[in-house]
Formats: C-alpha cells, structure tokens, sequence
C-alpha cells in the first residue's frame, strides 16, 4: 500500500493518470504485523488499532482495492495475473507485494492439512484475535508453548506471561539467533526471572494430542504438555504463483528487487516477499521487516510514477523489548554478527554500563557488544541489552554502519549527556572506545 | 583529571616515567556539575554521589593533588606558574584545564563583593550544598526566582519545584537560547504546566535588599518578591592568570587548542577554560561540557605522554529534561540554529509524532525540528522536544552531523522500529523526509 498511494501522490506531481488496482487474499490492509503480541498481551485495546488505513480509506484515495482476491499465476508476457477463481487481470506494471505468510511446519497439522486446535502461528488480525479467543478460553494456569525463540517468539511469551498462563519458549539454538551468544544469554536470564523455562536446543519433532486438541509437545531430548502451541518459527515468501515465469528468486523464493523495486520491465517488487541489500558487506539478506517494507514500497511507487527516490539497502537493525513483572529489557542489533563477518579479522567486546548517569535514581544496566574490522577500524555491528533506553541507541550505532564509519567514530563522537540520560562519556562511545584501545 | 590519568596511562604504557602535578583552587576534583541540579531537587541523595574521583583516588594513581592552591600567574618562557601564597613551581608541560566559574553580574553583590544572603550560583559542589541549606531553612511557599533559563536555569527550576516552592524562571530572550523558537515555547510550556512562572525578555536591573537579605529581584518591566535568588546566567573562562602571556584567546577569555589540546609548545589546554571546534562549521564555540572536557582532557593526556589520540572536534549536542509531577519533557539539540545558519539558504520544517508506535499505551508527543542545506542537501541541525525516549534520539542526528551526512540518510537509514519504541518510519526519519521533500 505504501507503494499505491506514492504512485499516486507521485503520478498526481507530474499531472500523470494512474489506475492503481490491488489484489490482496487478505481481509485486512495496511496493518502492523508487529503490534499482535502487544494487542496479545493486553496492551492494545483492539486489533482496530492495528490497522493504519483501512480499504475504505485506501478507496477513498482512488485506489481500487480488492479484498479476499487470492492471485495464482501471471503471465509476464502478456501482462496478465490469474486469480484463483480464473480472473484474469490485465496489467502494464506488476507489483509483487505479496508479502510472507508464518511457515507452518508439518508436525503442527492434521492430516487434512490445518493445524491442530490449540496450535497457531501470530502473522495477521485473523491470526491474533484467534490467540484472543483461545486466550480467553483457557484456563487459569494454562499451559502455552512458545516454539521458536526469535522476536515474535519472545513477544509472544511476554503476552501469555501477562495473563497469566505457564510459559516453555523452545528454540533450536542457544537463544535468539539475531544475537551474539553473551546478549542471548541475558534475554534467556530475563525470560527465565519472569518465570518462563526457556529450553535451549530443543528441535521439535512432533506434538502429543487429543483428538483435533494438541496436549504436548515434543522435542529430540524432552517433551511438555502443552494446552497451547505458538508455532513461530519464520515466515517464507509467497511468490509460489510466479513459479515457472522465470523471475529469479532466492532458495526460499524471495524476490530480488533494485533499490527502486524494480524487478524486470513492467514488474516489481518490494516488502517481505523479497530480500533487502545490506550495505555493510553487499549481502542479500532475508529480513521481513515493515520498516524495509514501507520504506522500499515508497520507493518503489515513486520510480514506478517516474520519480528517483531509492531505498538504498540497510544495514540489518532491529529491536524489541521483553517486559514482565520486575523484568524489563530492551534488545537491540545493528550490522552484522561475528557468524556473518567470520572471513573478516574482528575484534569485539561486551561493555557494561548503565543508562544514564550511575547516580540517578533511574539508572539500569546495559550491555553493549561493539564489533570492528581490525584492518580497516570499520565499526561492523552493534548489540545491545538493558533497561529502559538501552534499545533505540542501537540507531546511533546504526548511523555510523549507514555512513561506513570507524569504532574510532562511534567513539568520539558527539553523543548527548545530561545525567538523566547518559554518562559523560556515554556508554556506546565507551563500549566503542574499549574496542578501539584493543586493535 | 582526564588528562592527567590518561597521560600517566600512556607513559606507562610506553614505559616513560612521567611526575604529574595537579593544583586546584577548589575543595573537590572530578565532580559532576551537571548533576548538582538533581542533588539540589532531591534525585541524588549526597554530593559525595557526584564524586566520580576522589582526590585520595587520584593521589592513589600516582597524581601529586594540590587542593586549595590558586594559580595567579605564569611565566612560558621560565616555565613556571606562581601561586596565590607566593609559591613558583616549575613544569616541563603546563596543562591548563582551569574550567568556567559561574558569571555572577554587579546586581547580585553587595558592595563588599559577596552575594547577598539568599543569592547564589549554581557550579560547584559547595555552591551545592549551599542551596540544599537554603532550601533547607526556606519557609514552604518560599519565592525563587532563577535568572537564566538555559540548561541550568530549567533544571534548577525543577528542583525548586520538587521542594514546593514558587518559581518564576526570568530569560532574556524567548526561552532556551540554544533552541529554536517553536521548540523553546515547548520548554516554556511545559514549565508553566509544571507551575512556573515565565517572564521572557527580562533583563535583571538589579535587586531588592533588606540589610543582607535578598527580598525581590527588578527587571526592565516588571518585578517579583524573592527569598531566594539563583543566578544562572553561564560561566566565563579562568584564563585571568594567563593575562600578559601572550596566549592567544577567545574573547571571553577561551583558550583555543588544537585536536591534541596543545596551544604552543610546552602548553596544553583542554575544558571549559577552552573553545571547542565545530564540525559542521568549523567554527570555535564556547561550549563548556562535561563530555568535550572528558575526550579533549584524554586526547590531550594521551598526547602529552606521545600518543596521538585527538578530539577531532563536535557537532553542539546537548540535552536535558524538564519534569515535575506529570510534566515531562526531554529537550536535546544538535547542529546549527538557524541563526548561525543564516548566511546558507536552508529548509527546515518541526514535525510531529509519538516516540512509540501511536497505539501502544507509552506512546508520548514528540516535537521534531529539522534544518538541511537547499544547495547541498547536508543536514544542518536537528532539535528535538517530547516524552520519554525522545531526547536520545538526538545522538542518532548527531551521528549523520558527524560524518557530513544529508538529510536524505537521516529520512531513509535503518532506525530501529518495534511498536514500543517508534512509528514504522520512525519519526526522525520522518521529519528527515518532510524536509527532503521540501528542498
């Protein structure tokens, strides 16, 4: 949609006419995937709130918007794309926005192909007021299973903490795997102080069950009970209906679009059905965020209007939170991860600070992983794990990896300090300098 | 101090033996001065909290401390500096790191040249613990008028506040002097919410006594009854000793050293007694920091003792908060104004949004004030006023000030998002792209 309406905005500049159609299997438009743990866990009032424009006013803005329209196949010559109940649309540019539905995997489902009541995954409105409802259904002292250990893995445990329930989070490896091994650590410490076993290594093999109710889950070396089952364990792209069109695709199927969306003539692509540039090491990474979603999309919509804006790559940040009770961490990464810089000679380093002044009542601990090139002094990624204003300084760190710059920069940089915010010399700078003093 | 621990590093380290002296007029060392506004309100419960040094700690590391010796005068070409009691010490390398004691104007003095009883400046750790003894003894309902509403001025506005009594908050100016119009209205706001008085464009003419006391403070235009009186109208270099010496200064008396603190030869000089150089500029501006004072003193030390780390200057960062009952503001700045960006043709746009997605529960105003060059697309400044989390997010500007970014890498870089910590585009990025799209 970010793409639709910057065609239009950019189309509307120029005096051009553009009819935008879009074609979406969906029911909802235009909503934050991202908020279902929040609207979960109690935080959002509605999924109403979810939902950022809604296909009234998507239609209001000249955009002919249809809704429950799964498409199935497209023909890149002639310019067309089938729907599943035979509709063949005519297009001059293609916008694939398809997006990447949560994987399911088998042990999850019946033999007639749909999950096992008690079992989900959180990707859609659909798919959270689902949650509420079992939610609402359950027990007290319901037992929930949390497979999968990433950010919605996490969020997902927050909200079934906040009511209440029994929470296992299992996860393949040692924790979150977007993290170094010592920050993953501390979100197992901060799961586990909330009161969530978190099991490390555990595989998942197969769920007990009851009838169509799941009632345990099983792993390679254990095994729980389980009244609930949150399956979050990725999403895949779903650009299966350009299957045999020739566009080239990543092994997952991920689409592979220039900074401007563009695919081939007349066909385009942006948001999480495809992969992002990132800039520090030129890689194509698969990271289905919305703030790479919207910000391609916009590019996407201008060039496709004959404007120039690009979205030029990133630089693989993210962030989020676990808050339970006395439990409160904010988690955050930016650049690359040592895994991913292995053909490179690192230097890295955990610094512990607190986040603002050591004097002030409000200060907490934080713990930040600063990673730099020791040839070149390049900063090459950035974690970080504390209390309340720990995350979002990961985005000055992510500034110095936008601008190609030093450890050396991120460490004498002009960062602010005022008690209630910082130390002196402000912990990323120190984090940064202690890297710098050991190349 | 900064210097001399790091030079005595760096000696060690190249296996240099170095005697390092360090006289001070003072009774302490390495305090916070920032955090004495927080002391006063009641947020740190002693001085000796903001006492990131003691001077047994730096006698312990090898530093020769002189408390309570004033430095008068000094001979560069004999080497050596002469003493309050008469004494000459000889040095190989002058370091002076003599800071800025507090401005306190003619109106403020009796005529034997003390303050009057309930009148004070705000500087020191004994300044400190003076006020904590007027606010002690002070009636409930007492007056304050604070002269000065920079960064001091409003938070020792809260701190009065915090102690129940009336605040009147006298500027010359609009408010803030270091932010733009629409932001220091924010600032002014918020202190009247918070049940401050605020008079704009008062020049203080002079004082109401009643034999020591101070009982009202006058104004071109107005007037108020005072009990007690804190004046905060800035600092001024203690170069005096240096007059005569030949060393070029500021006006004001700021000394101007190079990246590595040194002057001439055989003289270095870092702190608040010192101009900084801005980047963005390249420009010498009187900003007396903790943060400038802690890397200029460290590259300095390390210089000394024949390293070479440098402070390659800043980009004019600094931050603070204003919060009292439930008001709450953070207030940060990086980069030019627009003043002292009138000779450039520039844009530049407030936007506003919410630190944190707009449905999360946490989610609070944020004001966003951008400035970028028409010609060159650079970004020139950015200001910033609004709940928590929104102060920090000036270091993620002032990270694109540093490397010479655009304002097109400020709207379109990877910022962090989550729904507890920002919009999808985060709102800096979205107040980056406002101004963009306006050039």
């Amino acid at each position: 949609m970010s793409a639709a309406h910057q065609a239009l905005r950019t189309a509307r500049r120029s005096g051009r006419e553009l009819a935008v159609t879009v074609l979406d299997k969906g029911t909802h438009t235009s909503y934050s995937a991202c908020g279902i743990p929040y609207w979960m866990a109690g935080d959002v009032a509605s999924g109403d709130d979810l939902v950022a424009r809604t296909a009234d006013q998507h239609r209001a803005a000249g955009i002919d918007l249809r809704l429950g329209v799964e498409v199935v196949g497209a023909d890149l010559v002639a310019r067309t794309v089938t729907t599943a109940d035979g509709t063949v649309v005519e297009y001059d540019d293609l916008v694939v926005a398809s997006g990447a539905p949560a994987v399911v995997p088998g042990w999850a489902l019946r033999p007639d192909g749909s999950a096992y009541d008690g079992v989900g995954v959180v990707k859609t409105l659909d798919d959270g007021a689902a949650w509420l409802e079992r939610f609402r259904a359950a027990d007290e002292g319901a037992r929930v299973v949390v497979v999968g250990g990433g950010y919605v893995g996490v969020e997902v445990a927050e909200a079934a903490l906040r009511h209440g329930f029994g929470v296992t989070v299992l996860t393949r490896g040692r924790g979150m795997s977007m993290l170094e091994d010592e920050m993953k650590e501390r979100v197992n410490a901060a799961l586990r102080d909330a009161g969530a076993e978190v099991v490390l290594g555990a595989e998942v093999t197969g769920l007990d069950t009851e009838g169509d109710r799941v009632t345990g889950v099983r792993w390679d070396g254990g095994s729980r009970p389980a009244d609930l089952v949150v399956v979050a364990v990725g999403v895949r792209p779903a650009t299966e209906f350009l299957a045999g069109s020739g566009v080239e695709m990543a092994d997952n199927g991920a689409l592979r679009p220039d900074p401007h969306g563009r695919i081939a003539e007349h066909l385009w692509a942006a948001g999480d059905c495809c992969e992002v540039r990132r800039r520090i090491d030129d890689a194509w990474v698969f990271r289905p965020l919305g703030t790479y979603a919207t910000k391609h999309g916009r590019a996407l919509g201008d060039s496709l209007a004959g404007g120039s804006l690009a979205f030029d790559g990133m630089v693989d940040t993210s962030i989020t939170r676990f808050a339970h009770g006395d439990t409160y961490l904010e988690i955050a990464r930016t650049g690359l991860s040592s895994a991913e810089a292995s053909d490179l000679d690192v230097v890295s380093l955990v610094t512990e600070g607190t986040t603002t002044t050591g004097y002030m009542p409000e200060a907490e601990p934080i713990a930040i992983w600063v990673m730099a090139d020791r040839t070149t002094r390049r900063l090459l990624g950035v974690q970080v794990a504390g209390g309340r204003g720990a995350g979002k300084r990961i985005d000055t760190a992510a500034a110095v990896l936008w601008a190609g710059g030093t450890v050396d920069d991120l460490a004498w940089m002009d960062l602010a300090y005022a008690p209630p915010f910082s130390s002196t010399w402000e912990v990323l700078g120190v984090a940064a300098r202690r890297v710098a003093e050991r190349i």
